[in-house]
């Protein structure tokens, strides 16, 4: 890593663009000092903005254009209709080289739906997933798919877990990251059938995985284990019913507290502390979430996140396109693909 | 209700059975003073267990069952090994008219095979579902299927959701309880075939539910709707998450505030109000699980749980012979079976 790098932002994607998104570019712009950043989006909107931020006067190029992809907007839809819309233009510039990666807070599927057509999925991946990490007791946890693929095969599972293997190995410098496929139970039987296929699949693999077999949703807390695969519905709503969880939790504390006089006089002392643990779980820590199995880095920040979060979004782009993470599941693929020509061969030889 | 309810209980089941399951017998005792217990399972151990705890005394008969179904058990070889069980004896005594529900903390799978042999499906549901309620926001959220049925159809869906609704009415005293189907997005267009076609027989439904369309993972907490439906799959694990997540949290206060010796001190005048936060979010106050859809009340109590937890769980059972369910859910069926009868007459005249 020695050029600077360059981040193409669909500046007008989410609840609050383009405003927190510029905010965004900002705070990253500080962590970030040697990233560039081409934003697309209404060059009217965006030049006031970028220009109240004096810190990225020497960064950010805005690209115009005119359209927006609306938050329910079809992927199919957004496919036909959306060629001049900032997503679109946004993902481009990846493809065109103009940019190492896209940071977007739009529409997932249109994002996903784009980024396929325009990217690809690497060789030897059949559907790209979306994936993410989750606090837990012990550290974090990489879980994928968060809500790609609402309904997969057990292919698609095993090649979730290669891509989430190479992703903790990337992101967070696991040596051997162990795998969990999430399942209703930990007994064999337990499940649908494609889950005992895929974990036939993965038990018998010739890249020897460390896999720990089926894991329930309370072993994601845990850090059971440091991947977590499952199939984009599942892991869509494990990812909402935690974060709903957190958020409930937060409120009932500040309730508790606001209830008695004698709690917020304790909370003078205690606030320090408190305020530590919730931002441990804070949701915007974990902001950014990446679609592995593309030809390119794109990252899906939450549509509702403000400037601190969309910045974690864009550091994500930042570390996985500094980490070569595409040509590690690359390499991966094709250490598969090579063991299993061999092993292939021995059995016909 | 003017009999006295006698409650038939699976003494084995669970990780701490039987000495829990006595214990928080004798807490449910306190509660529910005219409740009358059958326990089952090995009398050598059961008799001294009781005989320690003195309010029992008057309310609880041993009978003897040698077997005990391991956690491990496959529901078939249970079915197959079963018979002498604590757990295949206490349901049989409900089949039997000695008891009108039973409570088990034992192997979940085994439990509803069992459940289902000897009581049958009420009369229109094709699968009962496993049932409970969440804390939410603004009060309690029932959902349903928890881990019965791994895999759904649309009809399975759409029964659950007047299973649901009716446990609504019934537990909660709701008039007209909201329904929701958990997916990964509320647009019409979003989640699987299945999903989008129970959305479109609900909306039709003679019933005229009060059905609010698709909710996502974080609307369980936000309580949204007062029935989320699900499939077992994922019901399961949004159940086991949200307790991850649960805890994880607890965990993270609690270490907070062992952190700090200033959040120490302030802990000293805001503990009873953090106390009474923990306690609302606490899993023993949702312990205790119903089957719903079997011709009788059968309670699943989690196997790790106290006897606080167990004694809670007892209480559901309670609850639901007191309330009448079962009778509530099939008059709800009669009902959908004429109205789709008339309007079917209406379209041939």
């Amino acid at each position: 890593m020695s050029a600077p790098q360059i981040i193409s932002i669909d500046a007008m994607g989410g609840d609050h663009a383009p405003e927190i998104v510029v905010k965004g570019v900002a705070f990253a712009r500080i962590r970030y000092p040697k990233t560039k950043f081409l934003l697309f989006g209404d060059e009217a909107r965006l030049a006031p903005l970028v220009a109240a931020e004096a810190k990225l006067s020497d960064c950010v190029t805005i690209r115009h254009a005119p359209d927006i992809i609306t938050g329910d907007a079809k992927p199919s839809q957004a496919l036909r209709q959306g060629r001049n819309s900032s997503m679109w233009k946004a993902i481009e510039a990846v493809k065109l080289g103009e940019a190492s990666g896209v940071v977007s807070a739009g529409n997932t599927g249109a994002l996903m739906a784009m980024s396929k057509i325009m990217m690809r999925t690497l060789s030897g991946i059949d559907r790209p997933a979306i994936c993410s990490l989750f606090p837990t007791r012990v550290g974090e946890t990489v879980v994928l798919d968060l809500g790609a693929n609402a309904v997969c095969d057990a292919r698609n599972l095993v090649e979730f877990a290669i891509m989430g293997e190479c992703f903790a190995r990337a992101l967070l410098g696991m040596e051997r990251p162990s795998i969990g496929l999430l399942n209703i139970g930990s007994e064999d039987f337990k499940g649908t059938e494609t889950l005992r296929k895929a974990a036939q699949m993965l038990r018998d693999s010739p890249l020897e995985l460390d896999f720990q077999g089926f894991i329930e949703g309370d072993d994601i807390a845990k850090g059971t284990v440091d991947v977590c695969v499952t199939d984009g519905f599942t892991g869509n709503v494990a990812l909402k019913t935690a974060e709903g969880t957190a958020k409930l939790f937060t409120e009932f504390l500040k309730a508790a507290i606001k209830s008695s006089w004698l709690a917020m006089f304790g909370m003078i002392f205690a606030r320090p502390a408190l305020s530590r643990m919730i931002a441990r779980t804070d949701p915007r820590r974990y902001n950014g979430a990446l679609f592995v199995g593309l030809n390119g880095v794109v990252v899906k920040s939450h549509g509702g996140t403000d400037a601190v979060g969309f910045a974690n979004a864009v550091g994500v782009a930042v570390d996985m396109i500094a980490r070569d993470l595409n040509t590690k599941i690359g390499e991966e693929l094709e250490r598969m693909n090579a063991a299993a020509a061999t092993s292939a061969q021995a059995t016909t030889a």
